[in-house]
């Protein structure tokens, strides 16, 4: 099946929208009627909806999933282009992420995981174009280089960080750590700036807009340092958790493995292709409203939709003050995530950054593709902002400017999240302040209405392990609710 | 409800058998007859158990879960002595666990926690005696004294053992790793014994024996490797993962939210205080027979009998051969762990190694009791062996003798495992060569029995997290296979 999501350009056919993946479903509804009273609707189809949907089936309650998109992920999905699985937005897993790593324990797919980075080839290089010039240095160098960087980035307390965020998994236990949200990775990046050499700041600036994809003004300190908290407060820990081990067959192996099981109780009635305009709350039971304007009923209502999205829907009654503020300011990552299929299959063992000046900022290479060609995935965002699509000789010139002479480029295949209306960005990172005045309010209900999202995870918000956090979370408050507890022995 | 397992002593009563605990059934069952046939029989409620029963009964099977002791939790409870929550068995938690997270963040139970080590004031210090003399030191040099001489231990492969166990949940991944459980830790420090100082040796084995209670001689080197990966390859990860963070209010309070809710689905049934003598599987269904004669018939069993119990049950069809050999080797955990409480409040900062010639090994301050006491907690094993009921005043003295003049011992508190029928050992930790040769064998199916324990789990084997691992991979078998799957579309 054809998503209408994605792009892909080969110097043969062109740019084209719209990218094959098993993550489509098709027909897109299991249901005729919207008659039906539902124990609980769901809306959004990526990993908080696809748990939330999964947990509650399971446990015997009767659930609508409503999902715009023609498909099941949301932010994190692949494409399957020419037997080979490019992934279009969230990818890496690891075992340090406790709600993914359950999963896929459970779906026992532990052997189906696959290594992003491969050192064993090839040019087997790191390559760094600054301002200053261009240099070429060993795997192991770019290891010390950025480490050494972000050590004395982080280090506020002389103990790498680990006095202020003991505990990754509810970060803001020490109000310490508030502090660290008022200000942005600029003003640290300032206060530090005297004891960094030009290579140490590119590259430091650079891993943080990988991670942000905003700018270092809208980027918060605190939440790179949650990132850090969680990877282990280690460099090493980060490109481990972030960028190591993916799914061998594609996000989308792992994802439909929730859709089927839901599927399997006989409890799931599914609409895809199916925008929300409205959420209607009057007490006793919730109504959603599509944008063509059929009308659902449930006695619950997850919304997992975005925060970047969720200004686009209507609540009545409307979302308390502090939440509808949240969703105006929204998160700033506009990451631009391009994948490149080049000729030169040495690539494949190459890292690179080039910064300030290209459209893309941080790329690795990422596999084989059939055709026997590297594969490298290049990030950007907007710190230099590039619409993929809207130009793509800018774009074919931002991937083969990564490392100029060895970027021949056979394929492009990317999906614009900034232009996505049911995204409005790629995963979350929070600009300074939003997190310590809006976490909770993020996180609260509103009445029969739960929110779901990777968004405002406590633990690894922003990651496919966030979803799930969330989406268990949901299934588990709303299960408790509609299937009240037998008596239980006085004595438990 | 007071358990008979675990032992208390006092100057004032002495000593006494059975402790206090919320973990404790009474009644001890909730069925009349044997009449009913089970879609699944559990076997044992510790972790696996109880994640197995949770969900089975969830996802709408009918499940009847047999335990011997009065009590669930199997090696992992806590006792209620003077509204403190002692640890009888499997204590710590960590964020890096990701099926103990994943349920503690699914239980809301994430501000639960707390620190079990506190240097923020007292004594402060890590004492240290050896053959050689007594020394105190700073926590400061606590750590790099072990953390110098372990990573002399496992840096194997210039890497800290990355090398040979890269992905720790799939730790025989790599061929090589299996060569490094043919040799024991005592061929290793062998190997490496000139470049460690005396107290680097001394603290290094204690270390060893802190995780595995056994010998030098039947500790495999690989599965302490396994365990230095599963921690993030350091030794600071080694203490956050390992003896940090445990449960304000004890294990039992988080092992008695799986029954509850297991219960709670009404279909569970139970039956405490009622060991099994043996498991028939003809072939269609399964029969287990209690000691005591009584039958019960399901679909499925699930056996989370501990690898060193195994024995004692007959199987009908035998076990295969190197599953059997497995079960007669059992594993070499011999853990005694004895908790004191002490009247100098100042030892709550206190740590202390006493090797090789105390009966037990290594203690922490844990936590300050109601009675403003100092709780130590302090292990030894089979390289020096004790019972600690046996002779008190033996066991009283090996707690004075880990500071002399510091320990006003005013309670102790234990459970003797390897006197256990039930546990016949603690967790497990497994001799050279069990696990290459058996651990396959002990993970197979058997007809219509399922194993599922921590003893053989993939990854935080031996930890509470691997006996959830297990239980959630047995429910899923036995749910996918008696609950088939209605027909999906074809696409899927």
């Amino acid at each position: 099946m054809t998503s209408r999501d994605g792009f892909q350009w080969t110097p043969e056919t062109g740019l084209s929208q719209g990218v094959p993946s098993i993550g489509v479903i098709s027909p897109s509804t299991n249901i005729c009627s919207s008659s039906a009273k539902y124990d609980v609707i769901v809306v959004g189809a990526g990993y908080a909806g696809l748990t939330a949907a999964r947990d509650l089936t399971l446990t015997g309650l009767h659930v609508l999933l409503i999902e715009a998109r023609d498909r099941i992920g949301g932010r994190s999905w692949s494409s399957n282009i020419g037997e080979y699985p490019f992934e279009m937005g969230g990818t890496w897993v690891h075992w340090s992420q406790p709600h993914v790593w359950r999963e896929i324990s459970r779906y026992n797919m532990r052997t189906e995981l696959e290594k992003s980075i491969d050192f064993s080839g090839g040019v087997n290089h790191f390559q760094l174009r600054t301002a200053q010039g261009s240099s070429i240095m060993s795997h192991e160098d770019e290891e010390a280089l950025l480490s050494g960087a972000i050590c004395k980035f982080v280090n506020v307390d002389g103990d790498m960080g680990r006095k202020v965020i003991p505990f990754p998994h509810d970060a803001f236990d020490l109000s310490e750590a508030r502090r660290y949200d008022e200000i942005s990775v600029q003003d640290r990046i300032d206060a530090i700036g005297l004891s960094l050499t030009p290579n140490e700041r590119a590259s430091l600036e650079s891993f943080i807009l990988l991670c942000s994809c905003a700018t270092l003004e809208t980027t918060s300190f605190f939440e790179f340092l949650h990132w850090w908290a969680l990877c282990g407060y280690s460099y090493r820990g980060c490109v481990e958790a972030l960028i190591s081990y993916k799914f061998r067959g594609g996000q989308s192996t792992f994802a439909i493995k929730f859709f089927k099981e839901a599927l399997a109780t006989g409890r799931l009635s599914y609409l895809f292709t199916t925008p929300v305009s409205s959420i209607n709350d009057p007490g006793d039971n919730v109504t959603v409203t599509t944008r063509d304007g059929r009308q659902y009923t449930g006695a619950r209502l997850i919304s997992t939709i975005p925060l970047n999205v969720l200004k686009s829907v209507s609540f009545d009654p409307p979302l308390d003050t502090q939440h509808t503020e949240a969703a105006n300011t929204g998160h700033v990552n506009q990451c631009v995530r391009v994948h490149a299929e080049v000729s030169s299959k040495d690539m494949r063992s190459w890292t690179g950054i080039s910064y300030p000046s290209n459209k893309l900022v941080y790329a690795i290479g990422d596999g084989t593709t059939p055709a026997g060609n590297a594969h490298i995935v290049c990030f950007g965002g907007s710190n230099n902002e590039i619409h993929p699509e809207e130009d793509i000789n800018e774009t074919k010139n931002a991937v083969e400017s990564m490392a100029p002479g060895n970027m021949d480029v056979q394929r492009l295949v990317f999906h614009n999240w900034s232009k996505d209306d049911f995204a409005k960005g790629a995963w979350f990172f929070s600009s300074p302040g939003l997190l310590s005045s809006s976490l909770d309010a993020m996180r609260a209900r509103h009445g029969n209405v739960l929110f779901a999202n990777s968004d405002w995870a406590v633990g690894w918000r922003a990651f496919i392990d966030g979803a799930i956090e969330e989406g268990t979370r949901a299934a588990m408050t709303v299960k408790e609710e509609l299937q009240p507890a037998p008596a239980l022995p006085s004595y438990l």
